[in-house]
């Protein structure tokens, strides 16, 4: 028979609230008692000797009634662009593998009702009345950050077909709290007119580069000082571009909204009467993150998506 | 001549704190002006007005001369685990790929001095010192969540040849910190008495359903109020296994510690003199997260990596 | 002469930020060498060495655009009204004291647009736009705690004419943020809310007490379970007492608004001219803290002062 | 009868946390429904419907085994002494008041274990093991800053016995964690040394200006740059002050620390037995907060009060 010597049976709290998932199938409401005899320290210790470390957790709960947004950022991505061979200044499959990642994250989280995301950021807005986690910070912000994350390496593959992957990539993401309608929309606004900003001098730079045979250094120099219209003029007169006709996924980014699509199958009716064994088509309303590229800072939008901004 | 009638340049701060990277190339000194206009609204914008929503960004400075401990959980691995068709109670392919997740996060971030990891969770460990972005919480725990997470996705296919990734998978995290290193022992200690309670169960619970033929509820039933003994004594009386003889791995964990290695390299000499031309070898001295599988709990780990507590 | 062997003289950051105030003269833009040197430790020490302390205070801005609400409490309110002979239900005296105090802090320091006081807790609430003291939490209620404190014992024999105060009173503090109108709205009218259930239990209480002869044991069987229509129906049975003729400073508590005043002047004009010598009236508008006894909860007194909610 | 129409009866939760303390003898299980009838908007409304405005209240928990610091410092109190008349460079009434008040706090509240104070500042030192008010930051600043502010003007008199109180003062306050016992010194320390500092400019200075002759601006001009050498000397040569002769009270400042006395009280003896009726002496041990004024930055001062460091 199998003999335990010294061993000391201690009870453990009946409710733990960390419970470990995978395979763990312990009953909720079981008893629970446990030994642990560690061969190297020669006793015997319980988990509840140690349980105390978990009054040290503090408590991160955001504001109520705040939208309650997360923005991830893309850490080192420079670096990432120029190993991965990224076009300048815009690569459409970076861009729309970021947009795939975004789509994932907000389908498989929860409250997310808009995104949007330029260069290699996103920033996701989750509704004030959330209470996804129990608003706790950290969960909002490591979620997307780790959706988004494993998505980005998930995807790749059907973006950059040529390209493979090197390593993996990491982005970093903060949670920041809006208390009003107005504050939520001058930040999405603050990003969007980041993404003009940069949009258009990267622009110009890359054509002085690329087509105009300048160094780096001496694109760096042309454009020190520039005002936004000497930089129009620049693209126009130079390279014949009128910078107002570039696609608008460069010049407005990407916003993410929920439209409602019906989608269709065909299925065997299984039930009796006339239609049994015959074909049903069958119509289901189906939730999409759709991406656009539009003006956010005027009101057009917000008039035309009244739903993003209302109570939920 | 390109021309643009309504424009309003507008003078931006010349200081921007938040350069987005990638194929910017923002001299780091300039005059930027920029000119907004959004044919949308009719009027131009400047950043500058939407700036202000910086202002609601909070400080999440952790307190200093504290240990920084980082942990993940999977999200819903539970069902996660089933979809992958992962071994019971114990997959070496799912633990390996973990184990190899948390080496890309040690090896990519900075400051971390010892990583713990058991089922779906891994904890790191940041030296009390460290300075990684002022201390920021969000980052500490959003780097290591999105690397991990994107490194499960890359390195998938490393451990798991025969079984596809389905969708990716999810990591949430928090920040704990530790005062005094005896917290930070009793932190790590409680997770491996985590570690031991639940294999345990799991070792008799699947033993039970997969060798003794139960179902998933009697099994449960038969568990519910045993003690460790008990269940020690059914591994052993009915399917012949003492505890203390299953993997190390599996009732200990997996604890990832800084070696250093000496890397040999053959380089051919481009100097003068004698050896020129000839094949030289080259040392060098390399760290790496190395795992091991052992008790945390008494003395004996802390006295051999004395490096782990000590100031950095 | 007065001589020094083993001064190490070191020199100081040119900026210190904590300058204390008191009698201190030190020019601020001084170059401000010291030399601590201390018989006990037998070695010279600088402030410097000590100042990374200052890294340990943590950064508790209030979110932005969000109504600032203190709220203090009396500490052991219970006993102090008991030692002073507070009449019961309600004592005149105390009351005014409070709204007294209340006042000073309202003229005394910054932001605040509206009070709302009752029992031994008074709440203050900061406009959303302030910036006192960088919207620092514990400055917002560390000085109101202490200008209430001090005051109240200052102006203790102004309206304790009779009763001598024993020992000093303690009174807690906590900030709150309300997002919107409607919150903070509904913050003062659940403090008003408490208002009543409290006054109308402590009034049917102490009638049964006082006047009807029961013990506080017996009073308090008799109210067990009772509606608020079963209070007011004793009231008025036993002791003819119509709860809505009670005066309102005791079912409302107290509000404290601004009002414009206008204050007379006599001067004695000291201008050349023909007013010279003559005595001359002045008006000059002051702000005043006033106190009100009315409802908060409905639109009325909302409507009545437009002002508090507007932006300031 | 006394009679009510529209009454809404509406039931409360039957625990509600926060109770109003003072006169309300509300049975702790008590079932409680009550009916809100508000005149001037016509309706009923039950506190119920507002108290959801508690879940904005925000987790302030301190990091437990961590040191509780809470400084006050006087607010305006440079105009403060210039009102009251303080004596330059130190005022022992001012000084004794505030050790006083001190004395207070520390007796009154809870887990204090030490205390240090100098010029209009006061540093309170929480037992690290400290689960008052469960760890709460704001209600130990708020305490602290409360119990000084009303002390402050309580004992007044007792140490301006020619000069009256003006107006009630104001001190803020603030919360600092420390994690190690070398931290606590090492802040302890800092605000000693502050004292030094700051004292010797000061005694050089009313030196310069009250012996001396010289204008506050002439004394501020032959100060800057000075080092402290520079400064001794000048109190040497020109006032024949040795500085190290100074009383250590103003050199030193002021640190509380627990000490024992034994009270002796006549007592008449009320039990059986020879000693009826006859007076005993009984001798009763008292904890005190007591003044001293000795140097806290060496190790002499730990080495005597090894008590204060130790687990408590």
């Amino acid at each position: 028979m199998w003999h335990l010597n010294s061993l000391t049976d201690l009870i453990l709290p009946t409710t733990l609230r960390i419970l470990k998932p995978w395979f763990k199938r312990r009953a909720s409401n079981t008893f629970s008692p446990v030994s642990l005899f560690t061969t190297s320290c020669g006793g015997s210790m319980a988990k509840t000797k140690f349980e105390y470390v978990r009054k040290f957790e503090t408590d991160d709960t955001c504001l109520r009634n705040c939208w309650i947004v997360v923005r991830l950022d893309g850490r080192n991505f420079h670096k990432f662009a120029e190993d991965h061979k990224f076009k300048k200044p815009n690569d459409d499959r970076a861009i729309h593998l970021m947009t795939r990642c975004a789509q994932a994250v907000m389908e498989c989280l929860e409250d997310i009702v808009v995104a949007y995301g330029q260069s290699d950021e996103y920033s996701f807005v989750f509704k004030k009345e959330s209470n996804w986690f129990k608003r706790r910070a950290s969960k909002f912000m490591t979620h997307v950050a780790s959706h988004f994350s494993s998505s980005y390496v998930f995807y790749w593959k059907d973006y950059f077909h040529d390209q493979e992957l090197l390593y993996p990539p990491g982005f970093d993401g903060r949670v920041i709290l809006y208390p009003s309608d107005q504050n939520l929309r001058d930040y999405l606004s603050w990003r969007q007119a980041d993404c003009h900003v940069n949009n258009l001098y990267n622009t110009v730079f890359w054509n002085l580069v690329l087509k105009g045979g300048l160094t780096n250094t001496q694109a760096e120099e042309r454009l020190r000082g520039t005002l936004s219209s000497d930089k129009n003029e620049i693209l126009f007169s130079e390279f014949s571009i009128n910078y107002n006709n570039e696609p608008l996924m460069y010049r407005k980014g990407t916003v993410l909204v929920w439209t409602k699509e019906v989608e269709t199958r065909t299925k065997n009716a299984k039930g009796s009467g006339e239609e049994k064994g015959n074909d049903i088509v069958v119509e289901k309303s189906v939730k999409k993150a759709t991406p656009l590229h539009c003006d956010l800072i005027g009101d057009k939008f917000w008039e035309e998506h009244p739903d993003i901004l209302m109570d939920h």
